[in-house]
C-alpha cells in the first residue's frame, strides 16, 4: 500500500506560530519532490483568510498552496493535485462540506491507489480515520454521516486533554466521553494524540512523533500510553 | 400555552449530592399534584443503574420515579406520564433513543398541549432546545437529525465554561465553538447555562434559576450576561 499520511493533533502549539511546531515533519513528510500541496480549508468559514494562512506558512517551506474553493472543479482539483492538507477548525462542518462536494472517496482513492501524501491537522485528522464519532467539536451542522474518509482503520481524539484534578468542572473529562464511545458495539480504537505529537504513516509502518505521549484507548481493555519515536503499525492491522 | 420545563445545566455541582443543588427548585417545579415522575434515562449505558440514582433522588422529595425503558411500551408511557424528566450523559445516545423509539413528537405533544412538566438536565435540557448543534458531547452514535423536541425556540449550551486565561491548550473555548455556530445562516440564540444555573419556564414567562450567571449569544450580536432571577421571556417570542 502507497499509503503516506501524517496527522497532526493540531496546528498551533501554545506560544509558537501556525504549524509552527511541526515545521521539520512537514517539510520531510512532503519532501522534495513535491512542488505544490492542495489545502482544504472547509473547517473554518473564511476560506480565504485560512488558505492565505497555510499558503505562507508552506511557502516558507519552499512549497505553493492551491486552495480547493478556488478551483472550479474541486473533484478535479483531488484528481489533479500532488499532495493534500486538510486543515482544522469545526470538523463537522468540514466533512459535511467533503460529502457536499463528494470528495470523501476521490480523496481515499488518491492516498490509498496513487500514493498522494495527505496531511491532516486536528479535524483534518479525524476525517483521515474511520469516522467523526471522536472529534471534540461541537456539531454545528449535520452531515450525511459520520463516516469518514477511512485511511486508516482507527479514530483518532485531537487535542487530547489528561483531566484536570483540580477542576471544579463537573462536564465529562476527554478519558469519559472516549469510554461512552466505546461503550457503543463495534467501536474501534481511539488514539488520543495529545497537542504536539503526531502520527507518521508510511505504507503498514506508523510511527509516533512529535513532543508529547499519546494515549491509546482499545474497547474493552485498559488504555495505554506511548512515548514518542514508538512504533505503532499494529494499529493498521486492527 | 400551558408549557411547563425546568431546564437545568448540570445535574451534579462540584462537591454536592446528585441534583442536591436544585433540589428545592424540582420540589417547587413538579409540587404537591405530581406523584410520580417518567425518568428517560437513555443518555446513559447503564439504564437501570441511572434510574435508580434518580429514583433515589427523587425519593427524598417525595416522588416515585419509573423509567421508561421499564415500560412494555414507551410511548404509552409518556401518554400516560404526570411528568417527565430527561437525565443527562451522552446528548447524541439521547436523541438516537428519543427517534429510535419515536418519542420525539409525542413528548412534545404531551408537554406543549396537555401540560406535562418537564425537567431537563445538561443533555435533557439540549434535547428539550430547537436541536442539539449546541451539546459538548461527542458524537458516539448518529442520530437521524440534530432537530430535537423543540419546547423552546432557542437553543441552550449547558455547562457552559468560560474560557481559562491560564490555559495553555489550543482547543477552542466554548465561546469560539458558539460563535462557528452562529457563522452558520439561520442558528438561533443560545443560552449558556454555567453549572449551578437553571431556566425555568411557565408558559410565556422564562426566568433565570440557580446561583450562576448565563450568557446568552445572538447571531450577529455582541453576548450578554443575565444574572438569576432575571426575566428572560423574550426568549420565547423570537
Amino acid at each position: 500500500m502507497k499509503r503516506r499520511l501524517l496527522l497532526v493533533s493540531n496546528s498551533t502549539l501554545h506560544g509558537s506560530g501556525y504549524l509552527q511546531h511541526c515545521q521539520q515533519n512537514v517539510a520531510e513528510f512532503f519532501g522534495r519532490d513535491v512542488k505544490r500541496v492542495l489545502f482544504v480549508p472547509y473547517a473554518l468559514h473564511d476560506r480565504d483568510a485560512y488558505t492565505k494562512t497555510a499558503r505562507d506558512a508552506f511557502r516558507t517551506l519552499g512549497y505553493e498552496v492551491d486552495g480547493i474553493h478556488e478551483a472550479p472543479d474541486p473533484v478535479e482539483a483531488v484528481r489533479r493535485a500532488e499532495a493534500i492538507f486538510i486543515g482544522g477548525g469545526n470538523t463537522f462542518r468540514l466533512l459535511k462540506s467533503l460529502y457536499d462536494n463528494k470528495l470523501v472517496s476521490e480523496i481515499r482513492r488518491r492516498v490509498l491507489e496513487d500514493g498522494a501524501p495527505y496531511m491532516g491537522s486536528s479535524a483534518g485528522s479525524n476525517v483521515a480515520t474511520v469516522s467523526i464519532n471522536t472529534t471534540n467539536d461541537m456539531p454545528i451542522v449535520y452531515p450525511p454521516s459520520f463516516a469518514a474518509i477511512g485511511l486508516v482503520p482507527f479514530n483518532i481524539n485531537p487535542h487530547y486533554l489528561d483531566a484536570d484534578p483540580n477542576s471544579r468542572h463537573m462536564g465529562e473529562t476527554r478519558e469519559q466521553r472516549i469510554t461512552q464511545y466505546h461503550e457503543e458495539p463495534d467501536t474501534p480504537c481511539v488514539l488520543g494524540l495529545r497537542e504536539g505529537s503526531m502520527l507518521l504513516v508510511e505504507g503498514n509502518k506508523a510511527t509516533l512523533l512529535g513532543s508529547t505521549r499519546a494515549r491509546l484507548f482499545t474497547r474493552g481493555k485498559p488504555s495505554v500510553e506511548f512515548d514518542p519515536g514508538c512504533d505503532l503499525s499494529f494499529l493498521l492491522t486492527q
